[in-house]
């Protein structure tokens, strides 16, 4: 039987920072799932910074998103109408691509069906979802921390900043967290367990990296890029590593793909840059979960969520998100 | 007993591409060496692409020469009053500030004595001396070439990029070749052992590699910097790493130390970029120099020079290397 849904579309191309007016809630009818298609209804929909990227004409890894469609994003969701003996009614799913919608139509073979695990099924989305999995990548998978070693991570507040800190600290190194008030630096310390936290907008960063690390940084993890990372760059120790997750600062730029104005340090100083994304380790992510689920289970992983309440207000909750107002994981109850 | 002695200064700071005229030659006499010191009598002078660097104002890692002060650079000499025990008259010496001079006095522990070995003392300024340790440590501590894997330098013909070429033939690499003329593409196939060579100033670099390396390239040894970067990042393969060695192409203008615009595409591509110089593989220089002369004895490695005859012609040496106009390691002979 036909199904009313929503979703958010772009109803103009965003330039500079968004306005909630550059979004509208579109409505229509869903019919019966097609052979091997199963209907969803949203319960959980995921807020990612990357998702700025789709709305920009810069294209990129996720393309760019026309206006009055859509909106790609992460969901977690029920099966209630199904043609497939994969996914009964009653399955719990994940979506990569079926966000910013409140129900949809989708091949069952798009989904990832949810384990019966116990805790949240919304941490699908962040701590054992796109979130954990681009902390742990970039962590884990780039920067290696040794015991001892001082890593730097921006955004730390923020939904992988969080992760970062925590198992960067679990990992014996020594963190700086930086984030834009003073009460989330506090959060950072005294929640996360960061040794030194940096409010960057009242704080000279440059100066602040200078007192804390004066022989340079053997790590940073970049969520922010633009000036930022150039103030990391100069900051690194010789052989420093910076894993390039995001450059937000640029998001709403002419082009936020660009580079740094002094690159050239990394030669005078043996300095790696690795740009890097959780599709590269969606493949280990049973073992990256399990790796998660322990540390929460041994109470040293604090899962922080700002939960934006129903479709309508998700696009000023991404705008708020992108200015900063959200701390952890933020998300949408639909 | 005094010594008349020659060096080549800066006369005004270079706007842009370096002129004749920028540079002059100085005399003066030196006394006799103090408690420690020796006199030494330069034989060869070494030219690299680095000395425009110091000749900038923007400085850097090697600072920035003052107007009327004698030019930095690599030597080799031999000492021709000494008041050191440790370097004799008649010993054969190594030193990597005094260069783009005739003679100088200095304290002997400054110099690195020249082992009696076989073989042209010069190059302990260029195969066993900066440009061999450069190329070693881009290849060998950045790159780590396995056997199979596609790898792209440029600058290919020129000191560092001759000795890359063959190093990474010899580690199983298959290796694209760029340089400025079809002659010098015709010498890195021919001679060197590259599997192709692109000339970068009458082919399309991008489309070329594109033809030659359509799932991009594992590994990249820029020596260029500038618009090949971008292209050299745009073609990289998932997980592909770049060792950023130099940016010639950058060097004569207002910021040789700026980044690419699409430094982003890192982090859609999981692609690493690592600065480097050869002084972070000085500590190794001995087992370095021991991997190329087993290469040298067994005829796998070509050592070409391009000489410039006497110090007045150094200066348009110098600026023709910077032209391209040289092949190999360039030096002058006193």
């Amino acid at each position: 039987m036909p199904q009313n849904a929503r979703h958010i579309v772009l109803v103009r191309r965003p330039k500079g920072a968004l306005r909630s007016d550059d979004f509208a809630v579109r409505t229509g009818v869903l019919g019966d799932p097609a052979a091997g298609e199963v209907l969803v209804r949203n319960l959980w929909l995921s807020l990612d910074p990357y998702m700025r990227l789709t709305m920009s004409e810069q294209g990129g890894l996720h393309g760019t998103v026309p206006l009055e469609t859509a909106l790609p994003g992460s969901s977690v969701g029920e099966v209630i109408a199904s043609a497939s003996d994969d996914l009964p009614v009653g399955s719990m799913v994940v979506s990569r691509t079926y966000g910013w919608r409140d129900h949809y139509l989708a091949p069952a073979h798009e989904l990832l069906p949810l384990p019966a695990a116990p805790g949240p099924i919304q941490r699908y989305l962040g701590l054992y979802g796109l979130t954990g999995i681009t902390a742990w990548g970039g962590l884990f998978g780039v920067l290696k921390p040794q015991p001892g070693e001082t890593l730097f991570v921006n955004a730390a507040a923020g939904a992988v900043g969080m992760v970062v800190v925590q198992l960067a600290k679990r990992a014996g190194a020594r963190v700086i967290a930086s984030a834009g008030s003073d009460a989330k630096c506090a959060w950072t310390t005294e929640v996360l367990g960061a040794d030194h936290a940096i409010n960057y907008r009242s704080e000279d960063l440059a100066a602040r990296l200078a007192e804390l690390a004066p022989e340079g940084l053997a790590m940073a993890f970049d969520n922010v890029g633009g000036e930022q990372l150039e103030i990391l760059i100069d900051a690194m120790a010789p052989r420093g590593r910076i894993a390039l997750c995001g450059a937000i600062a640029l998001y709403d730029g002419a082009n936020y793909r660009a580079g740094p104005g002094n690159l050239f340090a990394t030669v005078e100083k043996h300095v790696s840059i690795t740009g890097f994304n959780a599709g590269f380790y969606f493949a280990d992510a049973p073992r990256i979960i399990a790796e998660l689920a322990a540390a929460e289970a041994e109470g040293a992983l604090v899962d922080e969520e700002t939960i934006v309440e129903g479709l309508e207000a998700m696009p000023q909750g991404f705008i708020d998100m992108m200015a900063g107002a959200s701390r952890g994981k933020m998300l949408v109850r639909v």
